[in-house]
């Protein structure tokens, strides 16, 4: 059975982003004011399985070993039937 | 007034994503089989501004000027009151 897993990568709370305070001082050189800039990084794709619970227990050990860093990273794990 | 905004952004349809075929081989690598891999990025930012029609046009200014590649990148921009 085929699953769309999405899982959202975010960083922990309290965790400096150097990314998101580059975009905040660009767009602040192009007279945009924006404040509180977060990013976060989705990343989708299919799997097939046996059913949901199989694919989520596959899925949180990929974001455990490869997909996050478990030290400065949340992730949140979405799957869906296709 | 404060507005949350939220920009997704993603490959136009076509493009070749190395990120996510990369991600897919080392996932490979460690014996998960997906398919059909994609990322996409999130930015997330508070701006001030008179109403939502003005924090929208500002925010796609900012999409065009800075945010996106408009050649490769699609991006969808969702507005809320804080």
């Amino acid at each position: 059975m085929n699953f769309d897993v999405e899982v959202k990568i975010s960083l922990k709370k309290g965790m400096l982003s150097p990314e998101a305070s580059t975009i905040e001082k660009a767009l602040a050189l192009l007279d945009y004011e924006v404040k509180n800039t977060q990013t976060l990084n989705i990343i989708k794709f299919t799997i097939d399985a046996e059913n949901k619970e199989v694919a989520s227990e596959q899925v949180d050990q990929m974001c455990q070993k490869l997909l996050c860093n478990p030290v400065i990273h949340d992730y949140e794990i979405t799957i869906s039937e296709e």
